[in-house]
């Protein structure tokens, strides 16, 4: 008798990482890991700590935190940093005032989203990935950036950054490069790629 | 007294196409221009003529036949050539077998999707644009084919190639080099900063 394939647990509440996974056709579920991210990312720029590794970490952290409570599923847990062109870690931003800062900041500058993730069985990591595509945004005065706000609504809230790039976002971008995945929040492809040697997707 | 924007037609029944201008913000409509495609693709590969230089004739055809009818407007023409490893050129599946045949003499191999784009204005051509992401797609047998169709269903036949990334066929992609916007039909990024220097878009 065939075993059933594992399950599947994203290790967060991101409305577009979710919807990336059941894009590409995989039954997944969420639990929202129980962790002080704002906190945890704090120490981790103040401790020096390289981009690629605070995200790989942040992402672990809420890994970590669900895969205890959820049996042998794989566990996904993800992070995205925004490392602006003068060095600083953004965040979502929480408010209308934060986005527009946030806008003010990157405009006419290339920004980098290093963006991690990782799988988690029970208590061991079994797999993780970097990626960290360059998003150029174009020269934003006051007047776009509050044309933008008015129209794209409370949703760029859920995007570190405030633009979502598949969206109305698009028209604050000149340049993309590196995977796009990643620019919505996973590294896909390579997660796939893992995922279906393990008895999750197509394969 | 502020005069209306002008208008944007897409010469084109794509949907994917009308899907990534309507995300981006913009204000659409869509009229099927009244060419035979398939006979110029053919005649464009038989003389030799670069992929990119035939995307850009193919896009340019189709906008020239709407602009005809669409007074001021700003017309927009599109093409995408999937150059297989082999220099091929294949065009959209007819049906189920064809695109398993497609996706047969893609898999373990690296393909080009030549992208074009071009505005047409009255009877001028006032802008083009031609993007070649590369994609490669990881080895694929007939039982992976066959499980991939049945799951991803009819969709497909209006893709170059038989998978759309943005969907099921993320699981088929192992690597995506270049314009992800031009994987999906149009380089759209390039699009917006024109549109918007022309009164379309958010300026």
């Amino acid at each position: 008798m065939a075993l059933p394939p594992p399950r599947l647990v994203l290790a967060s509440g991101s409305a577009a990482r979710l919807r990336l996974l059941r894009a590409a056709g995989l039954d997944v579920t969420t639990v929202s890991p129980l962790v002080d991210e704002a906190a945890a990312r704090d120490a981790l720029f103040a401790e020096g700590v390289a981009a690629a590794d605070a995200a790989a970490a942040l992402a672990e952290l809420k890994a970590a935190s669900v895969a205890r409570r959820a049996g042998d599923a794989f566990v996904l847990g993800a992070d995205q940093l925004l490392v602006a062109a003068d060095g600083l870690w953004l965040e979502k931003p929480i408010d209308r005032a934060a986005a527009a800062a946030q806008l003010r900041r990157l405009g006419g500058t290339t920004h980098r989203l290093v963006t991690a993730a990782v799988l988690f069985r029970g208590a061991a990591r079994v797999w993780g990935h970097v990626e960290s595509p360059a998003v150029t945004l174009r020269p934003l005065d006051d007047a776009l950036i509050g044309a933008y706000l008015d129209r794209a609504g409370p949703g760029v809230l859920a995007s570190v950054g405030a633009y979502e790039i598949e969206g109305l976002g698009a028209q604050l971008v000149t340049a993309l490069k590196g995977d796009p995945f990643a620019v919505q929040g996973l590294p896909l492809l390579q997660l796939l790629a893992y995922l279906r040697n393990h008895g999750i997707g197509l394969a």
